[in-house]
């Protein structure tokens, strides 16, 4: 069985919830290879019961013990919860932490909680669309509410997490001065800003100033139909958490119900479009380019040649033989 | 005067060091336009005496306070220097926070310091490019030292400091239990790790922890010929800036003289050319795309086509148009 016709395969088993499966094609799905693609294909078709929620803010925000905390409480109203965390790896974290977090707590063996942590390091910029073929494939694998988290800072690491329904915002007191969001350039995507950890005594202040940034900044915005909540939480004392389920469930009525959650909707298709022709087009010619680049590296490293015209030379060689390419299997898709 | 001629000509005034020139040439160089090309690709020939320093850190961890300390220093040896300043833009900030502090200190009519913000929110892809052509123009204008700051976390953000001579990482006390480098991914791209805000009691705490870390790691890792320095700093008392600057120069040394100094020269070509291809590439079907994608984002939206079959549809097409792309003015380049 070919690896195209056995990943086909996998997405009926991913529909019957098989956690073996999930994980096989959200793998596949990574690698990034053309075998998979008519998989995936099938996967969105199937996909889109699921509210999907984006979690985002600096390291140190404590975003992964919040979603640990916010997955507990939506398993105890039933929902099935998957979770996409997209670490930055190192060799010292291996970007587990998430992963880790969970396993330690009741949730382990529970089959209505699906965990997937995704590495950005190495990922050579298909990470977004693999991404959101992993959401797609715990929503068609039954999961209601998919969280994806990932660590606001990053150009990519953002535009993954605005493409969700609802996008939460987290800041927490201690980490400095300043509202760190805003250093981060993440204050204005969220739906829903939550503050951490407040059960310290500095969290008011916390509270307080993005409060206040916050109406100087919608002063200035124009005014939306949707009235912008910031939730203080404590996974210690579990303050703020149902309060934020609330604030998340009436963002999901809202998103559904309104013309900006029509927008919204739309606007996510054309950045998935976007991204995913973005890296079908980087994969036809990025070995290529790889290979070609390498012994051109060293001319380019004594300066007797720039980058622009070896980059030229490489893709208007690589378009001559793409001919070549029109066999590939991706084509057939169509 | 046509664009491509004009920018040609800036390069002429750069390398006199015309500061009206240097920041309509990065200015151009951010707006990726072809026209361009032809001047970045002489200043890349033109570019290769300064001494590059990426600095990271999490947000909140004091980079642009210890950029500006560091460039101080550097002056007072009578080096001139460049700062790349990559900052996630927003609403509130206007991402200019390192500009304005220095903006605000003695250096603001120092003509031996030269400041640039470049935003990543809205710049689809070409960030790093961008960034490593601004470094250029900088060197080429004759400053000595070139320091490309930005915010560890993203992974875009993360391989444009890595393209530099010496990569130091910032980390600070009061960030939360943790090293926040580990968690951000960046703890092992250091060559010099600075721990700021020394003066505060708890930093002692931090110092302690990082060093732990190292040795863990590295116990974990080949040995390496460099060792890796940890520096403490206070951009208030003064502390460990000279310390640092020592180490800077130590490493620029080892960078010159030693074989992994000559791979990492040649790792750093062969990512400037790979960025640039990809870049190209983009270029030259993104307009395409984006045209074509909006009619099909509502299909897509409503499930009733995939991202794969669309995308594909759309290079196709592209594809096949691409032979009246030869005339464009980057092919004349080479």
């Amino acid at each position: 069985m070919s690896r195209a016709v056995a990943s086909v395969a996998l997405v009926d088993r991913v529909q019957a919830g098989e956690p073996a499966a999930i994980a096989r094609l959200i793998s596949r799905a990574e690698s990034g290879a053309a075998e998979v693609h008519e998989a995936l294909a099938r996967i969105y078709k199937l996909a889109g019961a699921a509210h999907v929620i984006g979690l985002t803010g600096v390291p140190g925000s404590g975003k992964s013990t919040l979603v640990g905390k916010l997955t507990e409480k939506l398993r105890a109203k039933g929902a099935k919860v998957g979770i996409v965390a997209i670490d930055p790896s190192s060799p010292y974290s291996g970007g587990a932490i998430l992963g880790d977090r969970i396993r330690m707590s009741d949730m382990a063996n529970d089959p209505g909680v699906y965990i997937r942590s995704m590495a950005t390091r190495g990922a050579t910029g298909g990470m977004a669309r693999a991404a959101l073929d992993a959401v797609d494939i715990l929503d068609v694998a039954g999961f209601d509410t998919v969280i994806l988290e990932t660590v606001g800072v990053g150009q990519d690491e953002v535009e993954i997490v605005r493409a969700s329904h609802t996008t939460i915002v987290v800041s927490a007191p201690g980490l400095g001065d300043e509202i760190q969001a805003i250093k981060a350039g993440i204050l204005e995507i969220a739906d829903i800003h939550v503050v951490s950890k407040c059960d310290r005594s500095d969290a008011n202040r916390t509270l307080i100033d993005l409060k206040q940034m916050l109406t100087l900044g919608l002063r200035a915005a124009a005014k939306s139909a949707w009235q912008l909540p910031v939730v203080g939480t404590s996974t210690v004392s579990g303050q703020g958490i149902d309060e934020l389920i609330v604030a998340i469930e009436q963002h999901r009525r809202f998103g559904l119900e309104s013309e900006a959650g029509q927008q919204r909707r739309l606007a996510i298709a054309q950045f998935r479009l976007r991204k995913t022709a973005d890296n079908l087009l980087l994969d036809r010619f990025g070995a290529a380019i790889a290979r070609a680049s390498a012994p051109l590296a060293a001319k380019l490293m004594r300066r007797e040649a720039d980058p622009y015209s070896l980059a030229n030379e490489l893709l208007n060689s690589s378009l001559l033989r793409e001919p070549d390419h029109e066999q590939d299997p991706r084509s057939k898709i169509a």
